[in-house]
Order: structure tokens, then C-alpha cells, then sequence
């Protein structure tokens, strides 16, 4: 079916710059991996987000892999994380031998709280995963309290979140880890895929581009540069304990773009939160779709979610995508109702709020590239719909 | 150090409809990840190396990943690899579970043969990895047999050897699974970095999709596109056995340059087998460079190696780089001395061709876009140097 307004997998379009500058790069005869541009976007994030150490990825599962490698699980170790999100949250921790004990989320904002966190931590806890889901950043504040408290591993997934802030602090300055996505969909994308891991741990940080790069390091007091070969191959190491390599490499076309395009990411937030607002607001007099209205910068509406009321979501969804053409969706099915997790030990939790948002919520069609008469038609379509449901 | 002719990371250059085909992309509104290219990339692939089933990934090591989970190793299985490679042929393997009995290669073709693998196989060996290393394809008529004769899996490491035949099959299309690389040194290049894995079984085929992609799959029995949610996660199951997911996914953009560049593998690897020739004919005169001369389609001269005879190669290399400019380097390092190899219990090998071979030989600078001068240059540098050493 071709909808009028479809649910795109493309966050945003490119500036001519950007595109020029993707050109040049394939024009010239430098390397095209492990190169300069890697540096320059890690320490672009570095500066940006306002932390020591920022990896490039090939993926934000890939840097949430490398996260779970590091916490170092064992025997019955814990992780606590929000079942409402994406599974790439999840399942590297369950890969690298973590038991998953899933948290509830806020029922207006739509993420985990230092309440419904702090339900889930036993003796065995041993690390927290917190997403600012949709773009709107947790309360990171009485989050990294509670974890400091409990001697926990705080990791943020901020695959959603590039440019919020909490309390004057960006996103993803909170965490021991955090994780950002370049990922088609998000607000910039680095030609598809990557992602960035951030680490607070210098010794953690010192043997993270060996876990990315195949455990590559250097040689110790090497005389010539060809012997005995051109880099060494070891285990990373970490508190004792040897970790397996990866490649997880991302591209020097994908490093420069995304060390340019991150210097309009506030651009894109902010045109993406005056248009949800100015959605949201238009459409107030219905007492039918509950939206979470944050009109500052703790919210990039990277997604744009509203409950149903009424159990009127499933004729709304149907109604927008049938007679008006506007492909609304649902997302985030709570992961323990995936089959991949049931058969994991993960099937069973009490998140009520997750279950009653799930089932009621529509996330709509939404990216940078929306026109303004884009906009009008779905909230006219959205308006309409309201009125005959 | 500036080198008048380095040992470059970047294996070519990109013509100017490769160069718009990207930026075509980039200025589109489609999607960037599992899009239209993928499809395209892959098919090309099936039909260029003639198989049944391709699957882009996001590196050469991903590729070898995903083999390796498909081999369902446990226990005692032991898998045959020549540690005369790059580290990412082997340490998926290792990752996996596998036991590894390194074989040696042929003194003059720098590959395993038949008859040195045939020496490493035991009632354990489960799978054998050949590597068609340099670009000169292996004797895969023999190796299959022995494959088969022995009920072994049988994995082309492919990575350097893209266009290359044996008796009138690519390489690649006699493995039970085989993998490419398209990172920045190889004769084409996806951006930096990717891969792609081969399978030659329809059941394992089917899985791919989903141990790259997070385990995503359909739900079954669906009658409305956003319910209960987009898409399924679950595991992927082979022989009743349940396997992990990963992200391994590439980018349109790089799909589509894979694609379209493909195209002219057979123009790369034509230039620089003949400049290869003409450099080793050019050479013929001296004793001490002992080249693998292929002038034919089994060879494609992603690289050119030679070994140096009468414990001259130090001062050949040196003599090379700090009197000529031109930066030759040592490949590839026993894997057996690496400390990961040796730390994992793989420090031991009967491998004395492996050894002899890497302690004399010289890989020399060599890329599409070396100029006819540049060649000439090295031709004489080289030839001078032989005289004087």
C-alpha cells in the first residue's frame, strides 16, 4: 500500500556540504578506515557531550556489546532494564551471561524512574540500563544517585537522545557507559549505520579500540616498524579478566560525516520539538491521544508517541492508515513478549504501565524532512479521525 | 617518516559515477539501512560468483562470525586454519568454541594445500578454513575432495581474492560458506569497511537475515501491519540449535557502491596482475626476490609478496625505506606468536614453510592507483637495492 504520509526509515535528509563532503573523501587517496576522521568525530562527541572518551562504532549494539563485555558478568549478575525499548538494548547483556530483571516505565513519560528501578535491585544486581526512549532524557539525576548508592554499573542508552539534557547536563554524561546511534532512523545518521560508545574508566577506555579493532595493539619497544609485524594481536584486559575481540570498525566516510553533521543536531531537535509541540497543541481539545508535552531541551522528539484512550487505538491506527493514509505504527513491544526472550527465562514481569502504554500507544509518522503541509495533513487527518472514533 | 611511495590503506580510487551513485543516495529520501541496495548488492554477488545465496555484512570478520555459528562447534571439534593469515580468518573460530590445528602452506604458492591440511585432520576436525591469501586462489578442486572424503565444512576466506578461478569456477563458489571483505585495502572497497558471507545451504541461508539483524523475523498469521508490533524477535534456529543474534548490517549507500563497483573487479585485478608481472619480469634477473608468478585469473595481486633470499631481508626492507622511500612491510605475522593465540593454548605449530616464509619475505607497496611512474620508481629502487645488499 503507498501511503500518503508513510512511517519513513529515514530520519533526515543531507546538506549539500555534507554530501561534498562524503565526495571528497572517495575522491582522494587516504585510507578509507582507521583514519583521521575517526579521531575527529570521537573527540567531536568527546566535546559535545562533555565526557573524556567517545568510541566510533559500527553500530550502537556493537558499542552496547562492548558495554556488556566490560561489566564483566558473572554467576548470578544482575541487569535491570526497561522492557519498553528496542532490543538491541537488551540482548547483548543477555549474550555476555547477565540475568535480565526488567523495569517498569512512567506511564506519562514513558521511561524507566528511580522508583521503578529501584523495585527491581536485589543482592545481585550489578548494573542498570536506562533509555531515554523517544528522545526524552530520564531522570538522570535520582538515576545515577540511586546507582552510586548501590554500587551499580549505570549504562545510558542514548541511541534516541543525541543533544538532550537534564539539569544543564547533556544526555549520556551520566552513565559509566552510554551508547548513541547513527542509525538511519535517528535524528543524524552516519549513511545508515554506526554508533559511539562513551566510557568514564580509563583502563576501560585504554582497551576499547582493541575490543573494536580485532584486539589489535602496538608492540612493545619495536626498533623498526616492520618487525616483527606491523601491530601485535592480544587479549584486551580488564580487571584481570581477558575479553574476546571484535571488529566493530565504522568507515572514514561514516567518521567525517558524522563529526560534520553533529554540529546541527540542536537544529534538527529543535525544528523536530517546535512541530511536535505545535502537533501537540493542535490537537488539545481531544481528550482522546495523551501526549508527554516537554517543550525544552530534555526532549528531542526523535519519536512522536501518544496513548489512545478509550481502547480506541487499534480503529485509530486503522482509520489514519486506511482513509487517511497516514501509516501511524506501534512501538516498543515490551520485550518480554518476544519469543527470543520467553525462551531466554525472560517471559514474566510486573511492568503494568508498560503493558497498558503498549497496548494503547501510536507513534506517528515523524522525521526532519516532514513539509509543513505534511504536517498540516496529518494533523487535519489526526483531528478528523478524533472526531468520527 | 614520509615515504615517497607508501604502504597505503587504500587498495583504489572511486570513478565519478561511483562518487554521484553515493551522493544520488545521500540526497534521496529513502531509507539508509535494509533498503532496495542490500537486495541489489546481493544478487550481484550470487550471480557474479556463482551461488545461490549472498548476505552483506558489515565486515569481512562478521562474516566469518556468523560461519563460525553456523558450524555448531562443541566439545572437542577442532577446526584446520592456516596461521598464515590476517587474525579475523581465526579468532571467530576460536570465539565460537572451536579448537584450532594450524596448517602449513606451500613454500612457493603461500596458501594451504591439500596435502597440508590432509596432515592436520583428525577424528576431531569438524571444518577446514582455506584462505586464498594475496589473491592467489588455492587448489580448491583438491581441497573440496578432501572436504568431502572427510565429511568436513569447508570455509574460502575469500577476503583478498575477489575474481579470482580455479578451473573455471570463482573462488568462492566451492565452500560451504565463503566470505569476501570490501575494507579500504582491498581491490574494491565498500567505504572502509564491509563483507559479505556466501552459504550454500538453503536452511542456513534462511537464518542469516536474522542472526545479522538482531534476530528480527516476521510474525506469523498477520492481519494488520502494526500489530502486535512491526516485527518479530526470536532465535535463530539451526538443527534444533538456537543461535545468538548480532548486528552485522551495511548501509545503502556502501550496498549500492558494492553493487555497481563490482562491475569492474575484473578491470582491477587485470591492471594489476599485469603491473605485477611486469615488475617480477623486470626482477627476473636477480636471485634474490623469489616471486609466486600467476599470470592468469587464479591470481589477482591484491598484494605482492616475494620472499628474500640468503637472510637479506631486513636489509632489503631497510635499504628500501630509508634509502628509496619505499615502505615495504612484513605480512603476515605466524598467528601462533601472537599472545592471544598463545594464550588460548594455540602457541604451538608444525608449520616450517609458515615460518621460513614470514621470516624472509617482503609485501611491497601496490594499489590500483600506484601511477606507471610510481612503479617504474619502485622497479628501480628495488633493483638497485638487490645490487647493493
Amino acid at each position: 500500500m503507498n501511503f500518503k504520509i508513510p512511517f519513513k526509515g529515514r530520519g533526515h535528509s543531507y546538506t549539500q556540504d555534507e554530501i561534498d563532503l562524503v565526495s571528497n573523501i572517495m575522491a582522494d587517496s587516504n585510507t578509507l578506515t582507521q583514519g583521521k576522521y575517526l579521531l575527529e568525530f570521537e573527540k567531536k562527541y568527546q566535546s559535545y557531550i562533555g565526557v573524556d572518551y567517545a568510541f566510533a562504532m559500527s553500530s550502537a549494539t556493537a558499542a552496547l556489546e562492548i558495554a556488556a563485555q566490560l561489566c564483566l558478568f558473572n554467576g548470578e549478575d544482575e541487569v535491570v532494564i526497561p522492557s519498553h525499548t528496542y532490543t538491541a538494548t537488551a540482548y547483548p547483556f543477555v549474550k555476555k551471561g547477565a540475568r535480565v530483571i526488567w523495569a517498569d516505565i512512567d506511564p506519562l513519560k514513558r521511561v524507566a524512574t528511580a522508583e521503578t528501578i529501584s523495585k527491581c535491585i536485589t543482592k545481585n544486581t550489578k548494573a542498570i540500563i536506562i533509555v531515554h526512549l523517544y528522545g526524552f532524557a530520564a531522570d538522570m539525576t535520582e538515576i545515577r544517585q540511586l546507582a552510586d548508592q548501590n554500587n551499580l554499573i549505570l549504562i545510558e542508552d542514548c541511541a534516541q537522545s543525541l543533544g538532550t539534557e537534564v539539569n544543564g547536563k547533556k544526555a549520556g554524561s551520566y552513565g559509566d557507559f552510554s551508547i548513541f546511534s547513527h542509525h538511519s532512523q535517528k535524528n543524524i545518521s552516519t549513511l545508515g549505520e554506526g554508533g559511539i560508545l562513551i566510557a568514564s574508566d580509563k583502563d576501560q577506555a585504554s582497551i576499547i579500540p582493541m575490543l573494536r579493532h580485532n584486539g589489535h595493539s602496538s608492540f612493545e619497544n619495536i626498533k623498526q616498524y616492520w618487525k616483527p609485524a606491523m601491530s601485535n594481536v592480544d587479549f584486551p584486559k580488564y580487571n584481570g579478566i581477558e575479553l574476546e575481540p571484535n571488529n566493530f570498525c565504522l568507515g572514514e566516510p561514516q567518521c567525517a560525516l558524522g563529526a560534520k553533521i553533529i554540529d546541527r543536531i540542536e537544529d534538527v531537535n529543535n525544528l523536530k520539538r517546535e512541530r511536535a509541540i505545535q502537533f501537540i497543541d493542535s490537537l488539545a481539545n481531544s481528550s482522546l491521544l495523551e501526549f508527554h508535552r516537554v517543550n525544552n531541551t530534555r526532549h528531542n522528539y526523535q519519536h512522536l508517541v501518544a496513548e489512545v484512550k478509550n481502547n480506541k487505538r487499534d480503529i485509530f491506527i486503522e482509520k489514519m492508515a486506511y482513509e487517511m493514509g497516514v501509516q501511524c505504527i506501534t512501538q516498543y513491544y515490551p520485550l518480554y513478549r518476544y519469543p527470543y526472550y520467553i525462551k531466554h527465562g525472560y517471559g514474566k514481569a510486573n511492568c503494568p504501565n508498560t503493558d497498558q502504554f503498549f497496548d494503547n500507544m501510536v507513534s506517528f509518522p515523524f522525521y526532519e524532512t516532514m513539509t509543513d503541509s505534511e504536517l498540516d495533513y496529518m494533523t487535519d487527518a489526526t483531528r478528523k479521525t478524533l472526531e468520527q472514533i
